[in-house]
């Protein structure tokens, strides 16, 4: 099949089927148009497996699907930081897509992680935004690669459930452009997304669906994006206003309203046309492109061959948190993990969540999956009758120990050697809607811990959750945790296989695992209240915050342990222009090589991080600049290298609103974690950006005093009005035309004119 | 001397002549206009104490001075939390003011202490709203009672040197409201200031100095202020915006450039001549009040007299932090302080700080002294022989040790039992004009400390400062810490009574000290940069945030220890208005006694905090709402009543924009310190104020649902329009006009208006 003819169709449609096209048929299809041979498409759901709701759909558009694979939700995946398994994961979601014959899956979701209280963040990737821009990148090119668009989401800036339809995100730019924006900056320009979804909320007074700056003068202009954008479900709020600041398509479809309204404001004049021409060809462009794309028959779909991607991916989205010798004084005894199959130990499993697995998410996100995996029957295969299992506590009941079963588990765990609690989140916990509260487990599965805790036998904690919970009260007296996340509908055999070391864990995390909630950089700002939500902790949002602060944490950004140990040697970094400006693409090489120094395989996540010590404005002390997951057979090494850009250097400057290279020293760091540095350079950029702005009369006299022309400038025309000039301590933050008042400083204002002219002058012929 | 006839005058006026006394003549005095009997007078500088320029005076103002009385700047004068002293020290300001012919002294300075790098710091109060607008009414009320006015600075949001002139602070209305407004509007309301001083930097986006919100609507409108505005010396942008925002007097003088120009301003309409003679009015009812209150001829100033008040108010200036037992093992021996003059141990004092004391802070607040004591010879006067010095460190030369005097110091203390050390700020660190970048004292200082500290005798450390200064890495070493602050020039002679239990210590902290810069909830957001400054930690100011957020400091705000104890009994809260608003006067009653239990008499400062664990804006764990210094001889008890408004109990509501008492439950505590509770008691408070915004189309389904008369009406709807409700979870947060676009859910506008006004019907009968 062949595409639309986008213009010739424009000049066909009359304004009501422009009008109609602009907002969707129904909850997911776009609007055909028979006559003109332009057919509906459809979207649906599926960051991380499709939702594709069939004719069965409830009104609210959250009930039944087809079934489909569910891999792991993107806190899951992301912990892999692996570029390559999260474009295989989009390739095979993007395979089920066509099969399903949609049009756009609706994903990846790549908002920050401002809060670990989110109640969404399981389908966000980082705190970071290189990684989520990174593996957003990996994620659209895999899906888009099998002819299905995908929908990068929400944009911008709404990492909080709390109020999302109504609350007004206030942000400055700075920590727009540094923090909530790279993300989609790097997507839409790297992996160009089908579409792009407007969220709900709004930024600084404006709602971000019919919001000018974000639509169009950023996301086109600046960013060159030539996509479709569409609303989240419910996002309009003035239909007219959004078309003419570029959202092209509403969601869900509106034909009783919105049509009309629009009609109305183009023959009233209160829309422009042609503003409504380009959405409409957006709309057709899009189309189009899944007509062209899909024109094949779509291959069939296999599901154990997708559930088996599914487990790949389960595998390196497990974090090894903490892996102790058993028993606190026996130094010289192996860690706890792997647990060793073959040994005669009898291993007890409890905790509901072993046999009942938690591997998604709840709301528009959630998957009918085609099957699924849980831990306790992965384990028992291998380890047969060496394994007894209590549940201890009901999943459902969280506030209230069930004493029954706790009692059963402690009985159990009598005969046992080696002691492994599942405990995690339940469902109603975390859920698109809503954000949490705090951070704590549950108090009957706390109760568990604590009670297997107090047995002193060997002791590993398996945790299943979207976000970080805290860890403070039982950590210290368990042996080991593992982060388990939500790791889809494989990630039952992928724990099994961790836990028994068939496979060595090799995710890190992706946000920080603070102590207490409220060491979180937001705290108190987040998640505001009525209506409005402060941005307070500008920049240092995660790691950024935590690391500048000096603050203690459970587990840092990038933190995730190994069966195996590397090395980290001969790290080399060079300037390749020191004249670089925030524009430069190439400015600075760093390598360093890897080592695999212990006994098996494995892969490591290397990251460089860039510091900048002295500048302008206040910046996070350090700062993810690259990262790179390097498989590596024992003994052997790899040399990793990276090249900073001018832009890694450089922040948003708020007063000239363009990236800044600040010329001076930076700091370069290579390591296995944001607080795991293996090696440090200092480097000097001596070129860097210029201010545009110069000295005036607003200048203080401590700016006009310290600059190489404008102080002997200035102490030529003082002393050619008889003034003096003087160290500039008290006085000095007067600018020049408010030291007016001050007799023996003062130039008056045709003066003050004078000196700027002089100085300009002198500026030129240098 | 009688007084002017404001209105005759203002009728007689030429507007030239009306132009020119808006602004000064010079840099210390208004305009006069002789033909009409309208004198010039004078104002000076003098928050701790007169800074009057004769005819000596530099050209920017910051020269020599007259003698006067150095009385212990803000920051030493706060933590004696003692209103009698502050008033006492504020008569004898306004009696040299008056000697002085002063018309007004030109502070106190109340500013919040957002962060402890402000340079001027030592010229504020309080990093708490009540206690620097108690300690500032106190101040006020004395000055003014010996007809001298006062200029209460610098308002509003002058919380930093960095950039002062220019920088704009961003502050939510309910961080103004709570923080950085309350102490002026105590200060006003209570004690009716003569003048209200403009800061230089901008609000929101505006000049304070021409802001109306600030300078009218605020001020005068609200708060009720009949006296006189005045710029800060330069901190005119636009004269004629100023008039028209409420600003009155112009200082210093400019009189070759404003006058012109708001004479022309008036002539071409830009300027209401209302506006103007408004203004003139209120600098002519100033210069009348001082004609009239100065009418009899000034007393004689005696400055021993006045000496020995400085000294009085140095004493309860002293806050003893740490004292500890003499070597940590014998828990029977007393604690370290107070020395004992009569036993035969040698002392060693060490620090060239001991002999040239840092006893005021730099800028135009630095007052040139009748005299200075230094608590070298003070010691030396009781102890004699068995006192010897050793200077340690040369106070000019900062960053290096001078390894001879160091050594000296350590040779000289093998003979001694008892070293006290000297250490602090020196003047340049901290000054008017610029702030500090960390909080360390400076090297040689640090070094000298520890090398007194290895040698393991019993030391103390007495600091001179004018904000907190890091403890961290030597306060452990040391047995005791007096925090000396800056004391004025009796200062000498009080720290000697305090070290030698003369008189018993009962300073307590107005600051928090951090155990590092970075805990400061203002890190990272202060001082801001390229022109702005965002208050990002809104209302989490000091311990509002270091609590809130359970961080660990040095001291907590409120602590300070004494030669004897004091229990506290019998806590009894009674809540005689359980139907209490925001505008309630008497809420809540408390009381509790308190007892000296130890072996000397003494003065505890009672402190009453509360807080409001749940509401619908983030608040802190707890705020100060009362304080009470009780003077207690051993053995005696006294009951401490305090009376809580609604206020007390109120947050500013953001919406509303109103005082806004949430009803619920509330926390009552009577404490040492923040962090030295002694009792508590849950209130709850069943009335308190409601919200003006009902339920709307724009309300959340959750709003609705969860509505007692909105939810079961909501359904009524409903179902009339064939729709079902469903719980809220995932769909909760939309608005109903939002859920328009979801079929089962979905109200047309009409259907919406129709619900609305039916729950208008229901709510009115009511």
């Amino acid at each position: 099949m062949t595409g639309l003819d986008t213009p010739d169709l424009l000049a066909q449609l009359s304004l009501e089927e422009k009008a109609a096209l602009t907002s969707g048929l129904d909850f997911w299809h776009t609007v055909p148009v028979d006559r003109l041979g332009i057919p509906s498409v459809m979207v649906a759901d599926g960051p991380h497996g499709l939702r594709k709701q069939g004719s069965q759909a409830d009104h609210v558009g959250i009930g039944g699907s087809n079934p489909a694979t569910c891999f792991p939700p993107a806190v899951g995946l992301a912990s892999s930081w692996n570029r390559a398994l999260v474009r295989r994961v989009g390739e095979a979601l993007g395979h089920e897509g066509r099969a399903e014959e949609l049009a756009v899956i609706l994903g990846p979701g790549i908002n920050i992680k401002r809060s670990p209280l989110c109640g969404r963040n399981f389908e966000y990737l980082s705190e970071d935004p290189l990684v989520a821009g990174e593996l957003a990148v990996a994620m659209v090119g895999g899906i888009q690669s099998q002819g299905v668009g995908t929908s990068v989401k929400h944009y911008a800036v709404n990492n909080q459930e709390t109020d999302r339809l109504r609350v007004n995100a206030v942000v400055d730019e700075r920590t727009l452009r540094e923090i909530y924006l790279p993300a989609f900056e790097r997507t839409v320009k790297q992996a160009k997304p089908w579409t792009v979804m407007a969220s709900y909320n709004k930024v600084n007074g404006e709602w971000v669906s019919q919001d000018p700056w974000l639509l169009t003068e950023v996301l086109r202009d600046e960013w060159g994006y030539e996509g479709m954008t569409v609303s989240d479900w419910g996002a309009v709020v003035d239909r007219v206003k959004g078309l003419a600041a570029g959202l092209d398509l509403e969601m869900p479809g509106h034909q009783d309203k919105t049509p009309a309204e629009v009609v109305a404001a183009v023959r009233e004049g209160r829309l422009d046309e042609a503003d409504l021409d380009r959405a409409v060809g957006r709309v057709l462009d899009l189309i189009s492109r899944a007509m062209t794309e899909q024109a094949e028959p779509a291959a069939p779909v296999d599901h154990d061959t997708q559930h088996a991607i599914a487990k790949a991916a389960a595998l390196e989205s497990i974090v090894l948190l903490r892996n102790e010798s058993r028993g606190s004084t026996t130094s010289s005894a192996r860690p706890l993990l792997p647990l060793d199959p073959a040994a005669s130990e009898r291993l007890l499993v409890v905790g509901e969540l072993a046999r009942t697995p938690r591997y998604q998410g709840a709301g528009s996100s959630q998957v009918n999956p085609t099957q699924v995996s849980d831990a306790l029957s992965a384990l028992q295969r291998t380890v047969g009758d060496r394994l007894t299992f209590a549940a201890g506590y009901d999943v459902a009941l969280d506030e209230a120990t069930d004493h029954a079963l706790l009692d059963e588990a402690v009985a159990a765990a009598a005969d046992a050697d080696v002691l492994v609690v599942f405990a995690g989140l339940p469902s109603r916990y975390e859920s698109e809607g809503y954000d949490r509260t705090h951070l704590d487990l549950p108090p009957n599965q706390r109760a568990l811990i604590d009670a297997m805790a107090d047995l002193d036998k060997p002791t590993v904690v398996v945790l299943s959750n979207g976000s970080a919970v805290t860890l403070a009260g039982w950590h210290d007296r368990v042996d080991a945790v593992v982060e388990g996340w939500l790791l889809g509908q494989a990630g039952g055999e992928a724990l099994a296989d961790v836990l028994l070391g068939v496979v060595n864990p090799s995710g890190k995390l992706t946000e920080t695992l603070p102590l207490a909630l409220e060491d979180n950089p937001s705290f108190g700002n987040f998640p505001g209240a009525l209506g409005e939500v402060r941005y307070g902790e500008g920049v240092f949002v995660g790691y950024r915050g935590y690391d500048t602060r000096h603050q203690a944490v459970a587990y840092p950004f990038g933190h995730g342990l190994s069966y195996t140990r590397y090395d980290y040697t001969n790290l080399d970094v060079r300037v390749i222009d020191p004249d670089a400006t925030a524009e430069t693409e190439e400015a600075v090489l760093v390598a360093v090589t890897v080592t695999n120094v212990g006994d098996v395989d494995g892969s490591e996540i290397v990251q460089l991080y860039v510091g900048d010590p002295q500048s302008a404005v206040a910046r996070p002390v350090h700062e993810l600049r690259g990262f790179s997951k390097e498989s590596l057979e024992v003994g052997h090494s790899h040399r990793v290298r990276f090249t900073l850009s001018g832009r890694d250097l450089s922040y948003w400057h708020p007063a000239e609103r363009r990236w800044f290279l600040e010329p001076g020293a930076f700091v370069i760091e290579v390591g296995a974690s944001a607080r795991d540095i293996r090696g440090t350079a200092t480097i000097e950029i001596t070129g860097g950006d210029r201010a545009t702005t110069h000295l005036t009369s607003a200048s203080t006299y401590e700016e006009w005093h310290d600059d190489p022309v404008g102080g002997p400038l200035l102490a030529e025309h003082f002393e050619r009005h008889g003034k003096t000039m003087v160290e500039p301590e008290v006085i000095g933050n007067f600018p020049l035309d408010r030291l007016a008042a001050f007799e023996g400083m003062s130039l008056s204002t045709e003066q003050l004119a004078d000196l700027v002219a002089d100085l300009r002058a002198r500026s030129d012929q240098r």
